[in-house]
């Protein structure tokens, strides 16, 4: 039995999470569902977008499956990855039938590290309007996301395995990642391996995303890099991630809370419905996944969907041919 | 009459500075060209990428006009700008007819702070395998490089400009630099004022770049965009820049010294002569630059242009067919 806390968070998050749990509740799964809070409208009840009752909750669960969060998102989410040491950012970038998208054929998984470089927080204004930020690289967490994905690209049948830094012009930290990384992949022999500058990455993911499988990058370039591949795919309705660690996991669309389209019912809930089928492969449902994420596909190919992607449907009505497919 | 530093460089640096050379030749211009060695060619030589005595000709110069360097390029160009104080980095992106590019109608400055953040060089070694890097963001600099943008919003006729940051995140460097935006924007009513997340910035960018008019940013996101820019517009063979200070300027194109196809005479002389129009503007030369901006734009909308851009024609004879048409 896992327990899994569900946190649909605000805006449309509540709405995408009910479309993912009609699904996830269609299936024999043994997981039991903890619905907590956490987000702008939780600061407002209890004063924190992190309550303490919700990560004590959470630290007694296995995963956690996000729906979004407002203004608050950097307090809740990074805090969550921080506090659940989930140190791998797990983000699926690919085409789909019937999506209008920049380019065909993409189809890459975006490795991020999570736990360090500019997200540790450590800022300063060390003298009135000099401020300063602390970009933290280590060996340890280096080498662990690394290998984490060379792992990944083993288990999933990909080739490649492509190291994004910037190490021409920070040589301590950035080049610390570029030599780990050329270090664990010289036990893969079977994948290959390079690496590129994440300016010129940015250039190639715009102009022949193709060229990318597995990508394994730092934290703030694995932001900047997973919104672009997003982008290039064809916009973050379609984007689902997943944040791994030894004991927790958490899973979460990328996309936000979508104040603007909230409450109108018209979200996109593919993103939170492919968000579920990582959980369900985490934990070892990967014929259910492939059936949900077949659905998905087929009523994305058939225009069943909602505006976003040119379809006519309701996020439950959408959710609900989803499962008719199932 | 202003003297020029003409450092052509390395690899296809060499070849686009002739072409560029040849056109700039072509007028009566008030300039004195000193011709100077930097990059990997010169560090073989000399020992060092950027000699000093290519420094200290380059300080008794008003503007350098430079190819591109290789393996040694940060250590050339970030010293340089550093060195001449130029703090702003000047990038425009946008699209040409007859060039295959992802939008339409695309036509925006990145205006790139150039003188902190990420590129200071502050980088230490803590332990053994802990590393970090400091990323320095100041009042001063954020509101020079603001003011410039919106200075050059006004000059230019453009109605917006955007600011791009990561200010949920380092909520004291670049809550500083979002301060200042609004603090200068209130001070131009009379242009637009806006700003993204740098994450989702790159995701507009791929999907949607027309949102964009001037955008300006601190240096590593500077980096980041505008190479994803030149990448939406149609890659870096026609990407210009500058770098502007007080007392001094460098003008290079974005893209570096190409090894791959250096040599063979098929390098394509776009962003160099593009490069050259900004220094033309620059030292008061509108008119010749709209030249030869518009015989350019010819050229390539006619297909007179290098097997990049899917042409026949060599480096020099298209600088030849630019001249022609001046
Ligand atoms: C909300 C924000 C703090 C977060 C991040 O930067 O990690 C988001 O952009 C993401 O990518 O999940
Ligand atoms: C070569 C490198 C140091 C440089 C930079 O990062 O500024 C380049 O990418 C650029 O954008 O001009």
């Amino acid at each position: 039995m896992k327990k899994v806390a569900v946190i649909p968070g605000d805006g449309i998050g509540k709405e995408v999470m009910e479309a993912a749990m009609l699904i996830l509740e269609n299936f024999n799964l043994s997981f039991k569902y903890v619905w907590l809070e956490a987000g702008d409208e939780a600061e407002k009840k209890y004063g924190r977008a992190l309550p303490d009752e919700t990560l004590e909750e959470v630290r007694k669960c296995d995963a956690v499956l996000f729906g979004a969060a407002g203004e608050t998102a950097a307090d809740v989410i990074v805090r969550l990855r921080q506090e659940l040491k989930t140190f791998a950012n797990i983000r699926p970038a690919r085409t789909f039938k019937g999506v209008p998208a920049l380019h065909e054929n993409v189809n890459m998984v975006i490795v991020r590290e999570n736990t360090e470089c500019l997200y540790r927080g450590l800022e300063f204004e060390v003298a009135d309007g000099i401020t300063e930020a602390v970009r933290v690289i280590t060996r340890e967490a280096s080498e662990r996301i690394v290998r984490y994905a060379f792992e990944l690209a083993r288990r999933e049948g990909r080739k490649r395995v492509t190291a994004l830094h910037k190490a021409n012009v920070m040589r301590k930290t950035c080049g610390l990642f570029r030599q780990v990384f050329y270090q664990v992949a010289g036990e893969y022999e079977d994948i290959k391996a390079n690496d590129y500058y994440i300016d010129a990455a940015c250039m190639y993911m715009a102009m022949r995303p193709q060229m990318f499988d597995v990508v394994v990058t730092t934290n703030m370039f694995g932001d900047i890099i997973s919104d672009l591949a997003a982008g290039v795919v064809g916009g973050l309705g379609l984007a689902p991630s997943a944040n791994i660690g030894e004991k927790h996991a958490i899973f979460e669309p990328v996309h936000g809370a979508a104040f603007d389209i909230a409450g109108k019912g018209i979200a996109n809930p593919t993103a939170m419905i492919l968000t579920a089928c990582m959980m369900l492969r985490h934990f070892g449902y990967p014929e259910y996944a492939d059936r949900i994420e077949g659905a998905v596909e087929k009523a994305i190919s058939e225009g069943k969907t909602t505006p976003d992607l040119g379809g006519e449907l309701k996020t439950m009505e959408m959710a609900n041919v989803v499962l008719s497919y199932v």
